[in-house]
């Protein structure tokens, strides 16, 4: 599949896939977009040039300024929206010309992405951090309870708890060192984070919801899935380790959690799907026909600060011992409605070795072993860190390409800088 | 304070009170009002009158569907409005003919309370659940680990966690018990409930918000809080047992959680202040000048089925170790922003007897020691739990009287029938 749009060959936005976000620029307001190549296709202007008349839906949920009224829809109207948007996007179809060939229409709904301000791509209801990487697990039962293995409950339940909506933002917006309440020198202190640390994680978007009392079956629960973003739930691990007894995590969370702008659709990810890392037998509620129902995405982490750009890490989605459909098919098993814009994420997605560790928790055993990262370029030193400073950006970045002739499938940057305390 | 409305003497709504809530009838869609005895005065109506003229807001918000808007305001609006309200409705000021002398106009804005259906007050961006009542606390350590005491955390931060916004429901609304994981013969299950529980709290309406990366100081916040309402948490303790570790609760709580329907301010419950049970020094942020800062509001439980009705307990909101204001001062001390009709609650607001616990999980310590309860009326049986039963309703009120001259401020029903899963 080629577009007639020129896409560089290194771009997160080939046809194959056309994630959705909001923009706006500075003459237009607060819309729906999709990315392609160097240009967003403006969805409201398409929407009201009648391109979309062809497909039984209401296609004023495209005008709308966010994802939540679209994305609540059935899946087939979401096949077939981007299936009429690969068609006007590609060189070798019927409809290519449609745009193509017309230049006031093409000005009037292809926007350059340098002139894009991304904001938050759904209205979050709820969100909800589940505890399902494999090895993030292990190293975190490690350091805190060495020697007494899992928590009993990790391999029959997506472990998950309810996160704060209220501080998810969109990635570039600043993160504030938080304060709170610390234990220096045995005593509870008012302080700085001292131990402010990034998480790497996959999210999904939940498009159509489920009502109070109803649950989604493991089985449909990809259909109640609009899309995946990237996410760095940046955790202040002091504050975190002091409050988190009985009740688990508050505020050494609540403080941020960046997205990246783009919601990539299952659609666009289907080829890139692998097999959890779960083989325990699974309850029947958790027991996905599906087994390829998890997906093999490499994640990089870099940090950057006055001095330069250091690697830091590579994760990958696929080292969860839960899928998605399986975190959501428990999240509702017991009525708990969902509505569309709720967020669901993975936790912390390290791998085995320690080049793979989505954490500096885990990758600094806590802050007692600096960790070593390289420079990206030639001629400058490496760096080390127990956990991030005041002037760090983290960002995180994800690109998979398919068999031959399908182009690369990425999310845009999910990043954040470290600023002083407000 | 006399009304020219007939207040009947036991009414939860004098002129002392005047809670907001959010109602419709057959021919009027949802909208504010404030409860005065039988009836509903209807604010939209109210402001389309042009009555709150000489007052400076938007009293466009009063016509909005939820009081969102309207409670982000100044705390001084909401001052003068109640004076207003309180003005039109009293028999003994010059404004008492505004209503009471035109038919016509009275016959516009007020409806009678039978016709009114309640709707949520609020829309909820995020709920939050607090663990600092001091008996429930002792209580629940006793029995998940005797002899261990308090967790160390308790008495220097008001330790809570992040709930389920979605699942928060209005009084009346039906309570279907949940499935779940939960453990039988050691082997987990999924399985209907077989621990459903209620829980006593109190919980605080956020009115005016705050930017991300800022702070709402401890003895600002009550300018941050709208007004509070009566909460029953749901909870299925089986389920919450085994899911618990290592992140806290999850599936145990988000099944639902009700509250009443009316929003009772601050203002009205000024003179039912008493001091919180925490003597301990407090870190700067948590140090409140105020030391009356907990309210005395004793809560009574029924529980309902076909045989009968009977007393359950009588909680009271003064059990507790820091006060809404603290909560709210160490739920933002990280820069946690909060949003008009966020919502935080108490946890279980048990006393110190066994009469007066919140919930079944203490008073049959997690359902070994079966509790009895006193049939209201003579001639019927009383009746035990271990925990509730299909086609239970329980039911809190609440109702306070002041000094001589001012009538009763009470909240309505916060009532839910336990029905069969779905």
């Amino acid at each position: 599949m080629a577009s007639w749009i020129p896409i560089e060959d290194g771009s997160d936005f080939s046809l194959q896939n056309l994630p959705y976000g909001v923009f706006s620029t500075d003459d237009l307001d607060q819309r729906i977009g999709v990315a392609i190549g160097d240009y967003v296709l403006d969805l409201k202007a398409l929407a009201q040039e009648k391109v979309f008349a062809a497909i039984d839906f209401d296609s004023s949920t495209l005008e709308e300024p966010t994802i939540n009224a679209y994305a609540s829809l059935r899946k087939s109207v979401h096949h077939d929206v981007r299936k009429l948007m690969q068609d006007i996007l590609s060189e070798s179809t019927l409809l290519g010309p449609v745009l193509r060939d017309h230049r006031d229409r093409r000005d009037r709904v292809l926007v350059p992405l340098s002139r894009a301000k991304m904001h938050m791509p759904m209205h979050i209801g709820d969100y909800t951090d589940f505890f399902v990487g494999l090895y993030h697990a292990q190293n975190c039962c490690d350091i805190f309870r060495p020697g007494m293995g899992l928590p009993p409950n990790f391999s029959s339940l997506p472990v998950g708890y309810h996160g704060r909506a209220s501080s998810v933002v969109i990635s570039g917006t600043p993160v504030h060192r938080p304060r709170g309440q610390i234990v220096l020198n045995g005593i509870p202190t008012e302080s700085l984070c001292q131990k402010l640390d990034f998480e790497v994680e996959f999210a999904a978007f939940i498009g159509r919801g489920n009502k109070m009392g109803s649950r989604i079956d493991v089985n449909e629960a990809e259909d109640h899935i609009f899309g995946v973003v990237l996410m760095n739930d940046w955790s202040a691990r002091d504050i975190q380790q002091w409050e988190s007894t009985p009740l688990g995590p508050f505020n050494g969370k609540n403080f941020c959690t960046t997205i990246s702008p783009w919601i990539v659709t299952l659609e666009a990810l289907e080829p890139f799907r692998t097999t959890p890392l779960t083989a325990d037998p699974q309850l029947p509620y958790l027991n996905q026909d599906e087994k390829q129902s998890v997906y093999d995405i490499p994640i990089r982490v870099s940090l950057e600060n006055d001095s330069g750009t250091y690697s830091v890490t590579e994760c990958n989605t696929k080292h969860v011992v839960f899928s998605f459909a399986q975190m959501l098919a428990h999240h509702t098993v017991g009525g708990c409605p969902m509505r569309p814009g709720d967020l669901i994420a993975t936790g912390t997605l390290s791998g085995p070795t320690r080049g793979e560790l989505g954490c500096f928790l885990e990758a600094t055993r806590n802050g007692i072993d600096p960790y070593e990262m390289k420079a990206q370029f030639s001629g400058k030193q490496n760096i080390s860190r127990a956990f991030l400073e005041d002037g760090d950006t983290i960002e995180f970045k994800a690109q998979v390409q398919g068999k031959s002739g399908l182009g690369h499938v990425g999310f845009g940057a999910c990043k954040g800088k470290i600023v002083a305390s407000a």
